[in-house]
């Protein structure tokens, strides 16, 4: 039994996980939004923000607009100049923000967060003309949501196939927008349960267009519940955690756990990690690492001897490509992306990762410099490198960009820097200031109009 | 390895599920359609009409049109006068096409075939302005796909916790779609995929508003993978199949098998399996047999001294409520049931599920003369009963409506009966005229008008 306590070893009462969800998230006020939470939702629907509107040219993206959206409707589909019904916009919206892979991640839910519940929150909070402040609050009920049910699902929910952002993403969704809408306590049940009745997203699919379809339809579906369910659409009242339940069916490590937010936790937002590198998440510290030594010692290609990568070998599955031969393959060579680092190349930047940049001479030579040793790190996250000059210089550095940021004033610089590079090509600087401004001015912001009128 | 040709036992060559499907699937043309399974297949769409009709004033269906119907759109949402987009349209018409329980059933599938199917293959038509030759062909494509890939899957998928009218019956939208829009094998291994990530449905939710549900998401989840694979959409091509693929994670017991159709075997259409009592499909061969029994030996609840009702132990975990207290209760009470049959009582009709019938004097006096008796019958939807009546006579019966009709000009006679049955109280009875008249007509019908403007 999925929630038999000696099982779940919390506790002699079997926790109602979706009454205590729901009971939270029907109660969750703007009063309960604490400083700390809300300047980590602001930086993250900023992250969001970026990568959606540079991810609404993707071709998968404009496929689904060229299907979806329409002239008229409630909501704004982002840097389309089309519109669309609240769950169209939220699938297309959903869809752009996982395009380029370049959206926050959370290591609780084991997913992306953002990209599921930020396009519910904007959508709904669009359509209802309610306050940036209320966006931001449901934004962070939705975060939460998926975060804890990430956390109790544990790692063999990925590990046997599905994909965090889609199925556990329909959870935050649905929160998200039972917030927004006012669900009572029984209505947000049936949201959970109509939303744990749609999650979906199977990790074979990763590679193509579908992986960031999960997102999309995540947001689609969670929001779909929770409409519903405000009319009085009924479902399970124990979804997640009943026999044949979603954690039953889905999660073989299944921990039920009771519920409990604030106090003297931070929220979940507040562990939120961004990408700041346009490549696999697991070559960041060691991009990271590399940097601070460049910038430390002012050296540079020119300097190198030898290059040593210490990882865990699980990274040589995912991310240690010898000889990238495309733009694509670079976002999966820490080799590579280690000599770029080392260049000074800006690896934040999307239109760094081409066909050229792989085949270039330089960054060949460079790599020939490079020794693999294996290491267990710090953490899942964590990069070290050693690097040797011609000079008989030996320099050591570790990162691990798995930990929250404790510089949250330096968090934002970073954070408008990344949004702007990605922004500016695909909307103009006018546009990219119209949105960090209104990104920046949220939580006192009347409306979205000032926003949305910047993303149409 | 879910692939792993030993475990499969059907042959030395990995079956590749995925392909053969989709390059079915592109190829099946009007030309392949056989009469047998056209006539099938108009049967199949008469009852799914008539119970959807019945169903679009189910309060689930109107909390969906409510939420989702528009004034304009190129889809009827059927009995409700509003109209839709195509993927609004599937997901209305298609959960109203399971409201009430009482459409069909087919075996390999291991759940109600029609309705994922059907509602995309209406919407589709309409909107694409095909003929009714073509919409049969479509529908007899998707219904063979999900079926067999129900069979493929196993009951080890059911058993699990998933509901296959949800999870199969999105290939079978899927597939439905990809060949009315003509699109090419390609194109239909990435519908495929898309309809994989997204397939979903969980049993723990029936007995709510949620199961119907899962009839309309797989409709409008397999309609948008095919919409989005035409243009040009990508997902894995062997998402049936591959490790960590759709069947993978949800159906342990999957055995692929190479597909073939048509030849020396009847379409799936053909093992179509109707309801014509608006009760468990468990108890309709018991009640066939009383009725029977009764026109046979004009017999009626007056004579009875004892009935015995011979079932597996297994009947009694569904639909053996001893003393039903409402109209639902009796749909799964086999007892109540059977005297009602004795007594004449129409079980087609939606309207003797009342709470007064559950708490009828003459009916609970009669359950008083029931005797169960647990026996393995010779299928698993068989039925057997001995009736003892006060003069004397013993009478015998055995029905198994687990098999489908031979005799198709009774089954439509039937069929005509069931379907003017549900649809006279929801639109009267020119209206149903018109709609039966209709369906009758659709494979010499150049377009659906006529059938829509009898559904709108």
């Amino acid at each position: 039994m999925a929630n038999d306590p000696q099982r779940s070893g919390q506790s002699d009462e079997t926790p109602q996980v979706t009454r205590e969800l729901a009971t939270w998230t029907a109660n969750f006020t703007n009063r309960d939004v604490t400083p700390a939470a809300r300047t980590w939702a602001v930086h993250t629907l900023l992250d969001w923000v970026g990568v959606t509107v540079a991810g609404a040219s993707e071709p998968l993206a404009e496929i689904l607009t060229a299907q979806f959206a329409e002239d008229e409707g409630a909501c704004t589909v982002i840097a389309t100049g089309k519109r669309a019904r609240p769950h169209d916009a939220a699938m297309m919206n959903g869809s752009a923000g996982h395009a380029l892979d370049y959206d926050d991640v959370n290591a609780s839910m084991g997913g992306h967060p953002s990209a599921p519940v930020a396009p519910v929150a904007l959508a709904l909070g669009e359509q209802l003309g309610v306050t940036g402040e209320d966006v931001i609050r449901a934004f962070i009920v939705g975060y939460e949501v998926e975060c804890t049910l990430g956390s109790m699902g544990g790692v063999e929910h990925y590990n046997n196939g599905y994909h965090s952002t889609g199925t556990m993403g329909t959870f935050g969704a649905a929160a998200a927008a039972a917030n927004l809408m006012g669900l009572n306590v029984e209505q947000t049940m049936n949201a959970f349960g109509i939303a744990a009745t749609q999650a979906s997203g199977i990790k074979s699919m990763f590679g193509t267009m579908t992986k960031p379809l999960h997102a999309g339809k995540a947001a689609t579906n969670g929001l779909i519940a929770a409409q519903i369910a405000a009319k009085g659409f009924t479902a399970g009242q124990d979804a997640i955690e009943c026999a044949q339940g979603f954690m039953a069916v889905s999660a073989p490590g299944f921990k039920a756990r009771h519920f409990t937010a604030g106090g003297n936790r931070p929220m979940e937002v507040e562990n939120n990690l961004f990408k700041y590198h346009a490549s696999c998440y697991l070559t960041h510290s060691t991009i990271e690492a590399v940097s601070a030594i460049r910038a430390q010692h002012e050296i540079g290609l020119d300097d190198l001897k030898e290059l040593k990568l210490f990882m865990p070998p699980t990274h040589k599955l995912v991310c240690d490509i010898h000889e990238p031969e495309s733009g694509l393959e670079i976002k999966f060579s820490i080799r590579h992306l280690a000599v770029m680092a080392l260049d000074g190349a800006n690896t934040a930047a999307l239109d760094m990762y081409t066909d050229e940049n792989a085949a270039s001479a330089k960054y060949a030579d460079a790599r020939t410099k490079i020794v693999v040793v294996e290491k267990q790190l710090s953490g899942k996250h964590a990069g070290a490198v050693s690097i040797e000059t011609k000079d008989g210089r030996t320099m050591v550095g570790e990162v691990d960009v798995g930990k929250p940021a404790t510089d949250v004033d330096e968090q934002w610089t970073k954070l408008q820097h990344k949004a702007r590079t990605v922004m500016k090509p695909a909307v103009g600087e006018e546009r990219t200031e119209a949105i960090v401004a209104a990104i920046t001015a949220l939580p006192n912001a009347a409306s979205l109009d000032d926003l949305m009128a910047a993303l149409a």
